[in-house]
C-alpha cells in the first residue's frame, strides 16, 4: 500500500503513455488499411473514368459524412481539434462534459474515419489526439482518486491534463521531447518544471511503445524515426545558404499570416452566412428540421415544386445518405417547439407551414434527425468539392494527389533533388504510386516539378482553410506541417536550380539539399501558424537527423516573429471566433 | 523611438546572445592555444622524465593557483559554478553584488585559466558561463533601463536573467534548444512560456554566432555540431539492446547517487576539517595571516624549528608562489585585529606571539595577503595531487590522460568499436596523441581497453569530487558529462564484446555501436547528477545525430528516477552545504 502511494503518479503516467500509444497505433493501422483499400479500389477500376471518379469522391464523402454524423450525434464537443478547448480548461474555465469519457469513442471513431479519407481532405491527427489523451488522463485521474480514496484535487487534475496533452502529441509523432514542448507551448502560458518532467516521462513511455508496436508489426526493423531521412550529413548546408533559409522563414511567416487571416475570416463567414450557419447550428430548432420533414410529408414535393429554390433541391439529395449511423434517441425528449426560427428559406415553406405544425410526431422525428444530419451534409458537400478537385485525371495530377499524407511528407523530406532527377531523358509517371520514387508524382512534362509545387501550394492554401471548417474530429497541425514542407521543397528546388553545383566556388562541390529546406519550411510554417517554436525540434525527431538544426531554428524564429506580430495563433483565433 | 520601444527587448536579447558567443569563442580560442602550448612543451622535453614531470604538473598548478588567486582577490563570489547562487536569486533572494559587473572579469579570466589546465584538473565551462552570462544580462538590463528611462522592474530583470542562463548554456555547446531547457530545469521551478521564447531567441543568436565564428576561424567548413558523430543510422540499435541501455541507466543512476553523496560529504568535510577550513576561509582574520608573516619575521624560522609541525613546513613552501598576481590593495584598510582566531596550529606559534603582535606593519601585510593567498595554496596542492596522478608515464597512461576534455568526448562518441580495433595485430601507442586515432590512447597491451576504461572510471570518480572543492571559477557539468560518456563507452564495449556480430541472429548482422552507449551514458549520468532530463537532447545537439533518441531518453529517465529518489541534485546539494 505504501509503495503504491509513493509511486502512484508514475504508474498512471506510465499507463497513460502506453494506452495512448496503443490507441494511436491501432488507429494508424486501421487508417492505413482503409487507405490501402481505397487505393486498391481506385486502381482496380481501370479505365472507367466515371467509376474512378465515383470511387475517388464517394469514399471520402461517405467517411467524412459518417465521421461528422457519428461524432456530432454523441456530443457537439467532438468537432475540430480540441486544443483551443483544452487551453481554455487549463486556464481555469471548466467546460462541462468536455472531458467526459463518452467523447472518447466519438473522437476515436470519428477521427479514424476523417484520416482514412486521406490526403483528399488533408486533415491530421494531433489536435483530436491531444483531446483524446486528455480525456484518458482525466479518466485515469478519476480512477486514481477513487482507488486511493483521496479528495479530488484541482491541481492534480490539471497536472494529469498537461501530461495527457504531452502524451497526445508524442504518441502521434513518436517524438517525446518536442511532444512535451509543443503541448506546453500550445496549452499553457506558465508551467512547472515538475509537470514538464511528468509529461516527459509519460510521453517517453508513449513514444517508445508507439515505435515498439511499429517494430512488432514489421513496419520497421528496429526503432527508428517515423519519417527517417537520409541526408548526407558531412556537409548539410553551406554558410551562404543561411540567407535562403531566412528568406524561407520570411515567406512562411507571410503565408502563415495570410492563412490565419483567411481561416479566421472563413470561420466567421460560415457563422454569418445564412445557409452555412443553418447547416452548422448545434442547437436543435424546429426550423432546422424543416427540410428533412419535407422529404417525409406530402407537402414536401409541393413545396419543392412551387418554390424551386436551388438550395432546397440541392440539399434534399444527399441529406438521406448519412442517416443510418445517426442515433437520434438523444434528441427524442425535446419538445417540438413551434415556429421556424432561423430557417434560411422561410418563403419556400410558407405554403406548408400548417401541415408541418399539424404533423405532430413526424415533425418531431424530423427535428430530432436534423441535429446530427445537417452537419454531415455540409461535410459531404465540402468533401465532394475537395475530392473533385484532387481527382487525379483532373487537377489532381498537378498536385500529386495520389499520395497519402505520409507519402507527401516522405517525398518532401527526400534526399534527392527533383530538379536534377527530372532532367533524366524519358520519364513517364507510373500507373501506380511507386513507393521508391514518390517524387515522380510531382513530375509533369508540361509544367515541370516547379509548376506542380506551385499549383500544390496555391490550391492547397484555400483547400486547407476550407477543410478546417468541417465540423468533425480533425487535427489541423499535420496539414500545415505538410504544406510548410511543400513550401520549403519548392524554395529548396529553386535554390538547387539556381546553384546546381552548390554555392561555394572553391573546393569540392557540395550540392544543395532541397530536403533540408523542406524540413525548415515544415517547421517554420507550422510553427508560425501555431505560434510555437518547438516544431523546430519536432522535424528532427520525426526525421531522425539533426544536422540542419541552426538554419531550421532561424527560419522558425523569423516566421514566428512575423506571425506573432500580425496575427493571433491558430488556436487563439479559434477561441476568438467561437466566443 | 517607437520602433525601438516595440523591439527593445529583442535588440537586447540579440546583443546578449552575440556578445556571449564572442566571449565564449575567444575563451575557447585562448584555452586551445594554452593547451597546445602545454602539449608542445611537454613533447619538446623529450626523455627527461623529471622535466616532463615538472612541466606536466607545474603548468596546471600555476594556472589553477592564478585562477583561484585572481578570481578570489576580486570577489569571493567567483568560486565554483554560480548556478546554485543564480537559482537562489531567481527564487527571490537577492544576493548582493553577485551580479555586479566586476565579477565578470574575475570569472572570465579565472575560468580561462581553469580550463587551460586541461583534463588534468577536469573541470568545465557551463556553470561559470551561465554566471557570466547572467551578469551580462543584468548589465544589459540596466543599460536598457537607463536608455529607455523607465523604472527598474524586478520581473523584467528576472526575465533577462533567465534568458542569460539559457544563453550561457547554449553558447558553450552551440546547442540552442537543450541550452534553454537545461537552464530552465536547473535554475527555475516554474516558468513562463514567454520567457522560454525569449530565451530561445537569445540562445539561438548565441549558438548561431558561436558556430559561425568556428567556421570563420576555419575550424569547420560549415556550421556543424561541435562533437559531430558519424554513426551508421540505417540501423542504430537493435531492439533487445534497449535492455542494455536500461541497465546503463541504472548504473549511471547508482554511480550518480554515490557521486552526489561523496561530493556533499567532502564539501562538508572541508568545512569541518581544521586545516582545510582555515585555508578556505573567506573572512580575513589575523590568525589566517600568521603563516605568511612567519616567512617575513625572524620568528618564523624559530617557530618552524621549535615546532616542526608537518603542516607548517608543507605550507611554507608553495605559499610564496602565487603571490605576484594577488592584488592586495583591497585588504589594506582592514585593521590588524589581534588574536589568532581559527589558526589551526596555535601551539606552533605560541612562542612568537608577542613578536607577531608587535610587528605592526609587517603583520598587517601578512594578514592582508592571506585572503587571496590561502585558497591558491589549497588549489595548488590539489592540482599537484591530480597532475601527479595523471602524469602519463605513471598512472596517467592507463586513463588516457594526454587527451584534452574535447578529445575525451570525441573518442568516447567515436563510431568505431575499440574492442575490435585493438585485436588488430601489432599496435603501439603513438608518441603523440593522434587526432585520427584517439582511441589508441586507451589501448594498453596489459590491461586492454576495458581495463583502461575501468581505471578511468574508478580514479576519476574521486578526482572529480576533489576537483569540485577547488575555490576557483569552474563548471562541474562538463566533467560529469565526459565521465558519463566513459561509463557508457565501457558498457558499450562490453556489450559489443559479448555480441560481436550484433544481437539478432536472423538476417543481416548489425554490429553494436558502442558510441551510442557513450551518448546514453553521458546524458544519463550528467542528467541524474543535475536532476535534469534535457541532457538527453543535449547529446544529440552536440553530436548532430539523433538516431538513438529513445534509448537515450529511457536511460536518462531511469537514472534520474534513481538519483531523484535518493539524493538532492548537485546544485541543491551545494546550496544545502553552503547554508
Amino acid at each position: 500500500r505504501q509503495l503504491f502511494r509513493v509511486g502512484e503518479d508514475w504508474y498512471f503516467l506510465f499507463a497513460l503513455g502506453v494506452i495512448m500509444a496503443m490507441i494511436s497505433f491501432v488507429m494508424d493501422f486501421t487508417i492505413n488499411t482503409l487507405l490501402n483499400a481505397h487505393r486498391w479500389l481506385y486502381q482496380e477500376l481501370g479505365d472507367y473514368l466515371v467509376l474512378k471518379y465515383l470511387s475517388w469522391t464517394m469514399y471520402p464523402i461517405a467517411l467524412v459524412a459518417f465521421s461528422t454524423g457519428y461524432a456530432q450525434s454523441i456530443t457537439p464537443h467532438s468537432g475540430g481539434s480540441g486544443i483551443p478547448e483544452l487551453k481554455t480548461i487549463l486556464t481555469g474555465v471548466m467546460l462541462e462534459d468536455y472531458l467526459a469519457i463518452k467523447n472518447f469513442g466519438a473522437k476515436v471513431v470519428g477521427m479514424t474515419c476523417t484520416l482514412a479519407a486521406g490526403s483528399t481532405i488533408f486533415l491530421g491527427k494531433v489536435g483530436p489526439f491531444v483531446h483524446i489523451s486528455s480525456i484518458m488522463a482525466a479518466y485515469l485521474g478519476k480512477i486514481r482518486t477513487s482507488v486511493i480514496g483521496e479528495y479530488e484535487n484541482k491541481s492534480k487534475q490539471n497536472e494529469m491534463l498537461v501530461a495527457g496533452a504531452a502524451v497526445g502529441v508524442s504518441t502521434v509523432f513518436g517524438a517525446p521531447i518536442s511532444g512535451v514542448l509543443f503541448s506546453i507551448e500550445v496549452v499553457s502560458s506558465h508551467f512547472a518544471v515538475r509537470d514538464y518532467w511528468r509529461g516527459f516521462f509519460s510521453a517517453t513511455c508513449g513514444a517508445f511503445m508507439f515505435r515498439l508496436l511499429a517494430v512488432f508489426n514489421n513496419d520497421q526493423e528496429t526503432i527508428m524515426a517515423p519519417f527517417k531521412t537520409n541526408f548526407k550529413i558531412d556537409f548539410p548546408f553551406d554558410l551562404p545558404e543561411i540567407f535562403f533559409f531566412m528568406i524561407l522563414g520570411v515567406i512562411c511567416g507571410i503565408i502563415s499570416c495570410a492563412y490565419l487571416f483567411c481561416q479566421r475570416w472563413l470561420l466567421g463567414y460560415i457563422r454569418r452566412n445564412k445557409l452555412t450557419a443553418w447547416l452548422m447550428a448545434t442547437e436543435i430548432s424546429t426550423a432546422s428540421g424543416c427540410l428533412l420533414v419535407l422529404s417525409k410529408v406530402p407537402c414536401a414535393r409541393q413545396a419543392a415544386e412551387t418554390h424551386p429554390h436551388p438550395g432546397v433541391l440541392f440539399l434534399l439529395l444527399p441529406a438521406g445518405l448519412p442517416m443510418l449511423p445517426a442515433p437520434w434517441r438523444r434528441w427524442a425528449p425535446l419538445p417540438a417547439a413551434a415556429g421556424r426560427g432561423n430557417c434560411p428559406f422561410p418563403d419556400t415553406f410558407a405554403g406548408c407551414q400548417p401541415l408541418l405544425r399539424g404533423e405532430g410526431s413526424m415533425n418531431i422525428i424530423g427535428i430530432n434527425l436534423q441535429g446530427p444530419l445537417s452537419k454531415p451534409v455540409y461535410s459531404a458537400l465540402v468533401a465532394l468539392l475537395l475530392s473533385s478537385i484532387t481527382f487525379p485525371p483532373s487537377l489532381g495530377q498537378f498536385m500529386a494527389s495520389r499520395l497519402t499524407m505520409k507519402e507527401y511528407l516522405s517525398c518532401f523530406f527526400d534526399n534527392q533533388t527533383w530538379g536534377v532527377l527530372s532532367q533524366n531523358a524519358s520519364l513517364a509517371r507510373p500507373l501506380q504510386v511507386d513507393p521508391e520514387n514518390l517524387w515522380m508524382e510531382w513530375w509533369d512534362p508540361n509544367i515541370t516539378i516547379y509548376g506542380s509545387l506551385v499549383i500544390f501550394i496555391v490550391m492547397k492554401f484555400w483547400m486547407l482553410i476550407l477543410a478546417t471548417t468541417l465540423p468533425m474530429p480533425a487535427g489541423y497541425f499535420m496539414p500545415i506541417f505538410v504544406y510548410g514542407a511543400g513550401i520549403g521543397r519548392l524554395i529548396g528546388e529553386v535554390v538547387a536550380f539556381l546553384f546546381p553545383h552548390g554555392i561555394k566556388l572553391d573546393g569540392a562541390a557540395n550540392p544543395i539539399i532541397p530536403g533540408g529546406y523542406a524540413l525548415a519550411g515544415a517547421a517554420a510554417f507550422s510553427g508560425s501558424v501555431t505560434h510555437t517554436i518547438s516544431t523546430a525540434l519536432l522535424v528532427f525527431e520525426v526525421t531522425g537527423q539533426i544536422a540542419h538544426i541552426l538554419p531550421v531554428i532561424l527560419a522558425v524564429l523569423i516566421a514566428n516573429a512575423i506571425a506573432q506580430k500580425f496575427q493571433p495563433s491558430f488556436y487563439d483565433g479559434t477561441i476568438i471566433v467561437k466566443k
